[in-house]
């Protein structure tokens, strides 16, 4: 075998994907916060109040939706590392000046690593999810504003958006 | 056992999530494209160009884990059906005034059921994508104006969206 | 190399498991249906029915558990094929004398094969959902009852349980 | 954003679904064990202790589903923690006076929450699997007497299921 | 928006991953076998004739790991489509004079696309199974010759390996 | 209930496939290496290093299939425990002699347990993955010498594979 370091690394040295190593980092207690929305036309958020979307109760679809797909985090984003996740929640607010459902999802873990992308990620699914439910009343939803809006734990130390997050 | 069809179908019309039953539709060509973007930093955009991002090629990374995450779409999507994707595309574009990404995702099924969803999901995880191999550097990037541009094919028809979608 | 058809097909012929091979049966319609039960403190039951079990409401949880799970049956069940679900419907209902809750699940698909383990999985998943979300109420439920009650399509021809399937 | 914590929270109120908040939780030793049974003809069992079954032999594959099954609880029950499973064993017994398979599981884990729900997962793929792989002789077998028999370990202190559980 | 489709195609015609459509490709039958082993230490495989690695059934254990991966196939290798599987088949063979075992995957699907992957998925986890049950006995164990056999089917016609395959 | 641990215990001695019990090790610091390669005609390399193949960036894919696939070996291998993976890297290098690619995986983690299934895994995926992407230039391809080639941490101590492994 005549391959040595050099080459390896300078393969690697190239800009090729690779997953953080985070082995020289203390595990810590970490939090997000991730926000966003859906908009939609006025009369689609009326049928999710009214709860006569033909596909049930949407809400609490896309709740779940966003705590599992939270879950899979680390399969979904590729260089995401697996986490032990202590709390996931998913909440969803209508508002008719939107108009449209505004989403925020928190997230924790005890780890070597941040979990904005679980937070990222359950925002996102909930928001795909209200999409598929009421697709067939309205096909100009847009999903808009996923953002980070908080972040704590870790090296790197605290973010918080500009915009006061102010949900306690 | 004394329950019978009323009380079940009375439970089942208050709203209950469901998957929409497809067996009386004929499977027919279906096509999807959405759109969204990932908007950061000007100096953002300026590293994922020059492949110095410490995560390694964005570009390359997003799009994979766009077309690999469109393939769980019935996984991570509680209502979607499993579908046979014969096609997923995702295309990505700098765009320096915005300043950041564009993302078009392009997905084809033979099958009872649309594959918007797939569409969108490719789409999502392409910019979650984004987000996660540039947030050391940036964590204030948004994902927005995520939405369905076409859909072809099913009882439904074809929806175009009002911009005009200028990619052959 | 030396082996042969003989010595691999003994081998075989020992009770090794082996995926059926169902490439000479005809796709058709099938369907299947499956029931099972949770049987639980009387108040247990009453906090389900309150909407007051501190994981959040059972009944739609628990639904979206057996939908989501049915369509993962061929992960979970190490012979069975891939299907393309056509549908999956779980029904609940609350049984104050058993007292605890009932569960019907119904597939369908166009396929070389059976829908009858999509049923049960989405019938034992709904059922070990309820148990996930009142256990710290209660954890002497007991999932019981859970069998086939119907299906048909296919060359093995229709099968009813005794039961009366009383449900259209 | 006029939106404030007494809207989410109102809404988080309503019984909505939601994974408990374990990170006030010491991380302990924690243990579980499940029971349950597959009734069948007798002529089946006598099929599965022969060794005669066309898929093969039902125990080592029904005890590698309970086992596989177990480590995607998180995925399968939407509000299960992602868990670092120490041990999962799956234990199968024929009992011709069911007639039937009595089954068995216990697992580990040292983490902030229980391991029950996984000891319940893993008996009932490993039932499910036995339904599979015997389905084409006995479509009326039925799984029943699916229940925690043991736990230990976390605030809520041991649990022992009223019958004996011999077991060492 | 400014972009157009010729920079979309140019950013493409770059090297970009992609799943190749197939939606211009009619179903057939199409089939393939692939062949591999893995080589080990004489006393090893002495254990697995004999029974007594402590992990369990080594044939058992490996035959199902392969078929279980074979239907992952999709997932885990980013650019493969999801496929119907109509049959996966997993034969091990004990060789003395290699020393070591030698594995057979043979799969059939009705698509528009290939079933190679899903034959090379299903060797390669028979033998990693192998290695995980063993490597407590035998850390040297090597994988090697893994590769397609056979394939028929599909518009490039059938391939068939050097080698006689003298299996029926 | 008339069974008893004797029983029990019985059958599991029977060679039954089981996950090893670690509820008895400390978490350490555990390393692993892997290695293997594809050969494959001189023109097909030569098309991977051109960057020509038509599925795209053959070095860019595999790495990522493989990281991704590591992330998963508990789900793929039947008997391995999940892992908190703190780093996973693939390196692949041309060679133009064999002629072929060379993959070495590195893999590091926590736990009770060690990764040498995830840097098989790693190294294993990231070859079919080659062999997917290359696979209509060129059906002869062959996956060989994939193998441990270090591991630290743990009670069984260090393994260094009889080959000088001359990368840092």
């Amino acid at each position: 075998m005549t391959e040595n370091a050099k080459h390896w690394t300078h393969l690697d040295s190239e800009g090729q994907a690779k997953m953080v190593d985070v082995s020289d980092k203390a595990p810590t207690w970490r939090e997000a916060r991730a926000r966003g929305q859906v908009r939609m036309a006025k009369e689609t958020l009326e049928r999710i109040l009214e709860g006569t979307v033909a596909k049930g109760n949407v809400f609490n679809t896309a709740r779940l939706a966003g705590i599992m797909a939270a879950k899979k985090t680390w399969d979904l984003i590729p260089l995401c590392h697996p986490l032990p996740l202590a709390s996931v929640e998913v909440f969803l607010q209508p508002e008719p000046e939107l108009p449209g459902v505004r989403i925020e999802a928190r997230t924790k873990t005890f780890d070597r690593t941040g979990v904005e992308m679980e937070a990222m990620v359950a925002v996102t699914h909930a928001a795909l999810t209200i999409y598929d439910m009421c697709k067939a009343l309205d096909r100009s939803m847009v999903l808009e504003n996923i953002r980070l809006t908080h972040k704590s734990g870790g090296r790197s130390g605290t973010f918080e958006a500009e915009e006061a997050p102010n949900l306690s």
